[in-house]
């Protein structure tokens, strides 16, 4: 069997549990880590033995880009691999216009290019969205809450960490029931930095204005880094005219882990898709897997 | 906008749910109703203004038979509806090698005559099979539990009243937790047959035959009856190489009632597919909803 060749692009925390997710999938190979110029030469014990680049172009064929760079750097990245005839696999977090606007671009790029691209790929967007698909399709009238956390936002840490004066910087994301939300934000100061100006630059970021956020200085920001994350999702709804269907999916997980491995999995499924773009319920559960069909109908279905 | 037409072929308990939800279904046309010759004429006031026949020929065009028959009679009606050149979608919930010879047969005959059936979608094999491939590709190493109930098995009933000397069954499924369950088959008997007899017919099925099972003999079943059921699907997995990720799905639903909705939003992912069989799983969730694309990528994803 040809093994699929995937490079994980970036590595922070997505990067790394990506790279653990393909290492540990028996039908893919890791053709290596893309990091910037400034890190190619870092040394990093666990990628001992890893091709690690700046340029794809140095990785030799390459089936599948898993992108684990931060969201608002991926409408770019994707698109200029896409148009290398890569396929790619992001989890870009910002829910609403910025998805269409992702998607549109990719659709058509990957269309001209002979490519595909599922894009918000991770845990939420990504395989809560697949549950609220199929709870609309099994009980189309009602209601579903999405309950995050207690757990810590990676996304929202990054953009509270690029905030001018913050050393470092926690997110954490506290469930107040029905798809209410409280974002605790714990921030290590720099030297001089003044935590009202901090405070008030985070509160008014596009990621937190519209949730009740609060700013706590904390001295060591590292000491409170844990990252159990989990949801609750819910939905009461009316399967054909019968009222009162009731459904609740539950997880509670390491995020990055997670995320490292819903981006795996579907570097597998990408390349199975015909060129374009698609979000994850777009992608048929079965393409996610490794599994012989003889074998899925037998012990899976 | 073209409607689907939608035909419904038998009238049991999953038919007439069936109805419903293709009647509240925006984008659907209920075409008609299928019954046995002997029951064409049957009044039956729910009916009423709907066209009923035993012949899908006299319903005009139709472009999805959904066949709420019972599941041993499955293999032989959709293959004729698809030799027709109709899609059909189904609840045929016989798991396994049964599964496996069904979809083979019916992607072969899809294939020849340019349609596509979805087969054992209704919510165990269906939407459940979708849930455990899911859950697979979020943690790939793992143990997945499901457990069933407490609830009316309509498939079992079926079969318990099959028997002879039995004139009404009800098989409840008692969750014992881990994958196992207990069935306790409640029997109304005809006059002068021998619970015995009935007893062991029933034990030795090869529904029931796998499963701690007890039966009971009481002077009304209908008095039991109700229709509520549901699933609580268990997975610890492994995601990469991180331990300990967890996830639950669970459910309380009227039985029929899901299974008819789960069949009208698979009549409308049918038409969606290349000529062929498909399981649930192997269909992309968005497929299944009627939601506009551009809305879908803002309000679910």
């Amino acid at each position: 069997m040809t093994k699929l060749r995937v490079a994980v692009v970036g590595y922070g925390n997505i990067g790394r549990y990506s790279v653990q997710a393909v290492l540990a999938a028996k039908d893919m190979e890791l053709a290596g880590v893309i990091r910037r110029a400034e890190s190619v030469n870092k040394k990093t014990p666990e990628l001992e033995g890893i091709k690690v680049a700046s340029n794809i172009d140095d990785l030799g064929k390459v089936d599948v880009a898993i992108l684990a760079s931060p969201s608002r750097e991926i409408p770019k990245t994707a698109l200029e691999y896409i148009q290398k005839g890569i396929c790619t696999v992001d989890s870009f977090d910002i829910h609403g216009k910025d998805i269409q606007q992702l998607y549109k671009s990719l659709d058509k790029a990957g269309k001209e290019h002979n490519a595909s691209a599922i894009i918000s790929a991770g845990w939420d967007p990504g395989t809560d969205s697949v549950i609220r698909t199929l709870l609309y399709a099994m009980a189309p009238k009602g209601i579903t809450y999405t309950n995050f956390g207690p757990g810590m936002s990676m996304g929202h840490s990054v953009v509270a960490r690029s905030k001018k004066g913050v050393k470092d910087a926690l997110s954490m994301t506290i469930p107040l029931g029905t798809s209410v939300h409280r974002r605790d934000v714990y921030v290590e100061l720099e030297d001089g930095a003044d935590f009202s100006e901090v405070e008030k630059a985070i509160k008014t970021d596009s990621y937190f204005c519209n949730d009740d956020t609060h700013v706590h200085q904390v001295s060591c920001v590292a000491d409170l880094r844990d990252m159990g994350h989990g949801v609750l999702l819910e939905r009461k709804g009316v399967s054909g005219n019968t009222q009162n269907q009731r459904f609740e999916f539950k997880m509670q997980i390491n995020n990055p882990a997670l995320t490292g491995q819903v981006l795996c999995s579907c570097a597998r499924a990408v390349v199975k898709q015909k060129p374009g773009c698609y979000t994850l319920p777009q992608i048929a559960p079965y393409d996610l897997t490794d599994i012989d069909l003889d074998e899925f109908l037998l012990h899976t279905v």
